[in-house]
């Protein structure tokens, strides 16, 4: 994929698949051959890959080399090195839904071939694996064109943690936007924010940035608003990990203070991302579990001690953007904006969101 | 300065001063000697001593080394020694309104001096440096007794930057209110923003916390949002390195955020700072210069490159807080609220506040 830089996150290669390992960037572009599920939970727990709709992109793959290593024991094996291989893939980040949202998907395709025999399910598993692949990157493709059009034809976005093509199968979703309304030719300049404690922003915005040709300013995370309050920034894009039934939108820790600070000196702000993203089962926000990851991240970013021993730190790797905070929802099948409610279950329902004032056109 | 966890950032010692060079903490507690204004200058500007008030103090110091230095050289070269230190001195910061200040006192006792030959104005100038360092204790002990007075009894205080005895002469100024809370047998539990870049909060806030026994969260400054959206902080007590005639603040960059956020979510927003940070001859924030710092500072922290090579930031050291965003200023001569102008008037000639509702007391 030229148009994301060549950056392939992930590729299958029918017996094993081949991940940027992205603990590695910006220094190092390593990859990473996977072979078995175990190896492909390991790579998600340890961070080599992530971004929600690529973990559900690389959960697809285990599944499929599931499938492809049980042939070499037998036919037998097969239903239940499938069930083995969704429970452990599911454990591997229990909060990322995307996980569990892919595995559910290939095993119900499985469970459909199942009549054809053990070659049928395979290339059922296979074939779903490489469908989800397919039509991420083709949710992309969409939001980014929905997107690219609400960013004006010179443009200073500001975006958070890293939504690019290190965190889809695609172009990437609020990063997407950027990317496609920058090769329609408008002149965009990204203001990434490096966000802390994993420093997403710094390490693999910026890497991609720089290879798609994109200017960039990098900064920290507490000078956002300075840049706002100058009138430095035309609209604030960022990615979501879940969105609640009534807009609210669990994200990348940060992001909820960007929103209110947006709303603050009247900056739209816009959160893209694919329908898969929305959850009808979470009303709203506050029923979303936010993960807490290990303090270490904090106190001591990589191998550095910046606090003293024996701080206490707490870390929490999302937050909830109310969704009265948000002018539009950017999803592939069109702009939503308020009431969110209707408009995102019209959305996933794969209706038309209707037109006119307010209201951007959904081609 | 046992109430300080005895904590010496700076001390005279006749022909050097001792610093703590606060670049090494927390890892390490490391003090240099500085024997001349150009050795103050670049400890200055190294971030070795750091904090408003702390910045004046070195800086009357730095003066008193100049004057010392000269009698080496013969009474002749006195003056124009004094002229150049002041001069090197005043570029060492430029946000920092302290340092102008302490220079410019330190010359008008020299001047003032001048009849009585080198020797006196040695003396006044050594005297009016050691004057400027305990005048500052004594207004970090008024500021936290002012300010103590502001908090609950059962209090979550969030604080930025850092602003204790590293800071300062003394207690502290945001720090000081917050310990001389906890002193006065307040229950106080203090959240700590990490400050990036230069990780001020987790490297030294952090410490003295520790230091002084006061229990205290670190978290990274992108997460402060959703602690106020949980209700979990009852104030925000940050300091100042400038204030603006109109009440404008200049502050480490990342309080402006905080500020809207505070307001945002109705949290109470103090700043303490002593009356020798008002600047009358800056009517507002907008004519406050902002220090660009090194863009290292965010791209390659500490040594560890996490920005790709050739990647654009930009490192504001400050951002202004507008007046309407502050709830009070915390000065060594009392709480001064809305309308500002007057009130900072007021407490720079020295008149008390007036009290009543809406008003602190101001014994």
């Amino acid at each position: 994929m030229t148009v994301s830089g060549d950056i392939r996150p992930v590729e299958w290669l029918g017996d094993r698949i081949r991940i940027l390992d992205q603990t590695a960037l910006p220094a190092e572009e390593r990859y990473l051959e996977l072979r078995d599920p175990k190896e492909v939970a390991r790579a998600i727990r340890d961070l080599a890959v992530r971004g929600a709709p690529l973990l559900g992109i690389v959960a697809g793959y285990g599944m499929a080399l599931a499938a492809e290593r049980s042939a070499e024991k037998g036919d037998d094996a097969l239903a239940q090195d499938l069930d083995r291989a969704a429970a452990r893939l599911a454990r591997s980040r229990p909060t990322a839904v995307n996980v569990a949202w892919a595995v559910r998907r290939v095993s119900a395709a499985a469970e459909a071939a199942a009549a054809g025999g053990p070659e049928a399910v395979r290339r059922a598993v296979v074939g779903e694996a490489v469908a989800i692949h397919r039509e991420d990157q083709a949710a992309c493709l969409a939001i980014g064109e929905f997107g690219a059009e609400l960013l004006p034809s010179d443009a200073n976005v500001m975006t958070h943690c890293n939504t690019g093509s290190l965190a889809t199968g695609g172009i990437g979703t609020a990063q997407g936007v950027i990317v496609t309304a920058h090769q329609a030719g408008k002149r965009i300049h990204v203001w990434v924010n490096e966000t802390r404690p994993v420093l997403q922003g710094a390490r693999l915005t910026a890497w991609e940035l720089q290879r798609l040709g994109l200017p960039l300013t990098l900064i920290a995370d507490g000078a956002a608003a300075t840049f706002m309050a100058g009138r430095s920034i035309d609209a604030v894009v960022v990615g979501a990990d879940r969105i609640a039934a009534n807009g609210d939108v669990a994200n990348k820790v940060g992001t909820y203070a960007l929103a209110v600070l947006a709303d603050h000196h009247r900056v739209p702000f816009y959160v893209a991302a694919p329908v898969s993203t929305i959850d009808p089962n979470t009303p709203t926000g506050a029923e979303v579990i936010i993960e807490r990851r290990n303090p270490g991240e904090v106190t001591e970013p990589f191998g550095v001690r910046i606090a003293p021993e024996g701080t206490r730190a707490i870390n929490p790797a999302f937050d909830i953007t109310p969704g009265r905070l948000i002018t539009a929802i950017i999803t592939d099948r069109g702009v939503v904006r308020r009431p969110f409610s209707a408009g995102l279950r019209r959305a996933m329902a794969g209706e038309p969101a209707p037109t006119g004032p307010g209201r951007a056109a959904t081609p």
